[in-house]
C-alpha cells in the first residue's frame, strides 16, 4: 500500500490488522474511527491496553489472567473451593462465566494436548492440576473442553493423571444446542444427545 | 457480563467493542489475543495509538490526517497541484492511493452533504475548496464521491460553487466494476454502464 498517510498510521493499521477478526480493510477503517474520535476513543484505548500489559498477570492457583494474584476467583471466598472447572484458556473461562452456572474455581491449562502442533502434557499446566488436586481439597473435577480430538485428547490425559487421587472427574454434556435446530446439527452431536437421552 | 477478570480487561473489551467490525465476541477474542502477545502486539499498539493520537493532524490545505502539516501528498513536489481530487474522508483518501492511477492532490472535505444528518455546507471544507480553486493554479477539480444520493448531492453542491471560477469538474466514471458479473450488478449500474459505453 502507497504511504499515503505517513509511516505512524500506516503502522497503526498494520498492528490493528494482527488482531483476530480484523484484515487490512476493516483495521483501516478502524484507523479512520479512532483517528476520528481521538479523545473519547483512542487514547483511552492505548491507556487501557498499556495499563492491562502491564498490570495483567496469571493467577498463581488456577493461571486465570488477572490484575491480582490471586485472581479475584480464587480469592473469593463465596467460590466453592471443592469444585474445580478445567478450561483451556481465558476465553473458555469468561464464556463459563458468562453463562453464570458455576460457582465453583477453575484451572486454565493454556492450551490443549495437539500432535499436530506438537504440544505435549509439559506445555501445559497439567502437573499444577495434580497438585491442586492431590491438597484433598477437591471434590471434582469438571472438565469442561472442546468437543474436538485435541479437547478429547487433553480430557482422557487429564482422567487419567487423575485416576490416583481418587477425584471424580467430570464433563460437560454433549448435546443440542439451546436453540438449536435439529436439522443444522451434525450427526454426531444428534448420535451422542440420543445416547445421553434424558426423561422429559 | 460477569466482572470475571477485573475491571482492567472488562474496560480493555468495552474500548474494542467500539472498533467498527469488532463486536463484543470479537473483542473479547481480541482482548485475549493481546494478551497473550503482550510484548509484540499490545505494547506496540497502544505505543501507536498513543503516537498518533499525539501527532496526527489534518492537513492545512488539504484537510488530509497525517503527521506533518502540509500533509505528505501537498509537501510531495512530484504531485501536480493542477489536478484536485475531492474525496469525502481519508478512508477514500486512502482507498485512491492504493490504486495508484492519481498524480495529483487531494481536497477532504470530512463528509457529505446530508439531509438526514442535518449537515449542511457549512459543516464541510467546501470554502476551502472553492477558495484554492479560486487561486488559479488548478486546471481540474476531479469529484470522487460515492455514487449514493448524498455523494451525488454534494457533488451537484460543489460543481454549482466552482462554475463561476470556470475551472472544469469532472466525476469518476460510474460503470460495472473490475471483476464485476453482470448478474450481481444492480439495475441502475447496468443502466448508466450502458449510456456510458465505449469501442471496445
Amino acid at each position: 500500500m502507497a504511504a499515503s498517510a505517513g509511516p505512524e498510521i500506516e503502522r497503526l493499521i498494520a498492528l490493528l490488522a494482527k488482531l483476530p477478526g480484523l484484515g487490512p480493510r476493516s483495521a483501516r477503517r478502524s484507523a479512520l474511527a479512532l483517528l476520528r474520535r481521538r479523545d473519547q476513543l483512542m487514547r483511552p484505548l492505548a491507556q487501557a491496553m498499556a495499563e492491562a500489559a502491564e498490570r495483567v498477570k496469571p493467577c498463581g492457583i488456577c493461571g486465570a489472567l488477572d490484575t491480582t494474584d490471586p485472581c479475584s476467583t480464587c480469592a473469593d471466598p463465596s467460590r466453592d473451593a471443592g469444585l474445580i472447572c478445567v478450561v483451556e484458556d481465558d476465553g473458555a473461562r469468561w464464556a463459563m462465566e458468562r453463562a453464570g452456572a458455576f460457582r465453583g474455581r477453575y484451572h486454565v491449562l493454556g492450551g490443549l494436548l495437539s500432535a499436530l502442533d506438537g504440544r505435549g502434557p509439559e506445555a501445559l499446566r497439567i502437573n499444577e492440576l495434580v497438585a491442586r488436586v492431590a491438597t484433598g481439597e477437591v471434590r471434582e473435577v469438571i472438565l469442561a473442553l472442546a468437543a474436538t480430538v485435541d479437547g478429547q485428547t487433553t480430557a482422557h490425559y487429564i482422567t487419567e493423571r487423575l485416576a490416583s487421587t481418587g477425584v471424580p472427574v467430570t464433563s460437560l454434556a454433549r448435546g443440542v444446542p439451546v436453540g438449536g435446530d435439529l436439522d443444522w446439527l451434525d450427526d454426531g452431536t444428534i448420535a451422542q444427545a440420543l445416547r445421553a437421552r434424558r426423561p422429559a
